[in-house]
């Protein structure tokens, strides 16, 4: 079995850039595909090889790891005029980790495996902290030939690979739907903290009653413990809980289905969004709540003091 | 010390009912009241003591444990013409118990109080069969002096019994918070599960890696199984679901917030009690969402059969 060593890193942004710089770290010839031409600089800087098309980049190595942030741009890089597949020789692997609806990463992976490509559906967890430790967090779908070409790249850029299956979207779906519950959960939280701290409850006693019974979550775990300390350094910012729970509403949507809560949770964190709090931790939408009464029908954004103050009253007992 | 061994039981329903039989089990002289005469005549074959009003119950006792189903009927059994307080000696145990929202359980209390009684807010988790095998569990919160004195009654009646505080009220409010957060879970559920289902997502598969992952919960764990095995025995039955969520929803209205994923899941409840699945535990509100595209803007009551034929599909691969 022949070791891979080069690979192309396609997107270098928030993870794509941890992911390229571990690689690199590892000893891998990493061709790094950016539009940006200063990032492409610092690859350069960094020991990288820098390519302004995928094209290029693709056509030097057997695997290559997509990192772009949409729909638009993973079509683009692909199937595009510049795009990987007009140099990829058969049989190349696509890691395709850009955050993408579930259907749309099943749709390029079918068109990768026609055009005679091998594909692994590899949502990563984590932000760019993590991805440059080399500890995101990978759900992986596809055949376990692929999985087994890609391991030395997991090795590389995670600490935690997780196969699910060889069925390509696979992946992507269960992230989705693990998120969808996260960001519930998170809301589900705010609102019942918010609640307890208008009626006199200790947070302290609530929370640790609760997470011994039948309400607890992750979320309620470590994000209400955040609240408590009214520590808001996003763990997940209320931007990409919007971006994940959109991508949820939309799969029920064409699915047919009618999710309330799963509404209610993306106008939420939507409604936080735009009254300045994107790039605080999801659960600051609890700042929101305080004042909801007032808002709920209103575009004024918010002060985020008035909103706060509730949590002076009766958090630290 | 002298050890309570006479004690009153006022509301001999789902849970009074097991509560008092567990007591006369352990010993005590168990003075049960109930308006319905047929269930006294049972209580009495049980050796149990029938009385007809909460007055001629209490006046022989120094502890009684209240059991009623709302505001109006603790309003009544306590305070009414032939009520409790018309013969209780000072310094009688009263051991609220009934479902009542956390703003009653602390006027009533408060009132108790001032008429010198002593007052634990006691409410319970567990349906009849716990109750009759004396296994429910209770929140308590009151002073600790009332608390050693109830502790042969707890004894007798619970297998759990989590003080968490001297201030009556706080058990309840704790209690209403955690039950929010868990309809709030099953709900989110339903809803993950329904998608997960239309998308073509295995649900064993999903269910392992989400519960490793930071979409867990109680409700996924325990309320995501019973929906994969399509079990809607009640564990808490869509009735109760929608007693808790109204209350918790209240008590928000009244604190001037507005939640909206506590409103949503008690619409989609409440929604689900309308079209007949109010016997049905909590987790069949999945029912429902494979028909909502459809039903959300409608009041015809829908049939489970079409509704559920969805599940029918994916959940035993």
């Amino acid at each position: 079995m022949t070791q891979i060593s080069e690979i192309a890193v396609i997107g270098l942004g928030a993870i794509g850039w941890g992911a390229a710089l571990s690689l690199l770290e590892e000893g891998f010839i990493v061709y790094g595909v950016d539009k940006n031409s200063e990032k492409l600089e610092r690859f350069a800087e960094q020991k990288g090889e820098a390519c302004t098309t995928a094209a290029e980049a693709v056509k030097n190595v057997k695997i290559a790891a997509v990192y772009v942030v949409d729909d638009a741009q993973t079509e683009e890089v692909l199937f595009g005029e510049t795009g990987a597949l007009t140099t990829a020789s058969e049989g190349t692997l696509f890691i395709l980790s850009s955050t993408i609806p579930p259907s749309s990463a099943t749709q390029f992976s079918e068109r990768l495996i026609e055009a005679g490509m091998l594909v692994l559906d590899a949502p990563v967890s984590g932000g760019p902290a993590l991805a440059l430790r080399g500890e995101l967090a990978v759900l992986v779908s596809g055949s376990t030939a692929a999985l087994e070409i890609a391991d030395p790249v997991f090795h590389a850029i995670s600490s935690r690979v997780h196969h699910i299956g060889e069925e390509p979207g696979q992946a992507s779906k269960i992230k989705m739907l693990n998120q969808m519950l996260t960001d519930i959960h998170v809301a589900a939280t705010a609102e019942a903290m918010t609640l307890a701290t208008e009626i006199g409850v200790d947070l302290g006693t609530m929370y640790k009653v609760i997470n011994n019974s039948t309400g607890s979550s992750w979320a309620f775990d470590v994000r209400g413990e955040k609240l408590i300390r009214k520590d808001f350094k996003p763990r997940a910012p209320i931007n990409n809980v919007t971006k994940d729970l959109g991508i949820a509403e939309r799969e029920a949507n064409k699915a047919g289905l009618n999710l309330p809560l799963t509404s209610a949770a993306y106008q939420l964190f939507t409604r936080a969004s735009e009254n300045g709090l994107g790039q605080e931790d999801g659960i600051a939408v609890a700042k929101l709540l305080t004042d909801s009464a007032e808002t709920v029908d209103s575009e004024e954004p918010q002060s985020k003091e008035s909103s706060w103050s509730l949590f002076s009253k009766n958090t630290s007992k």
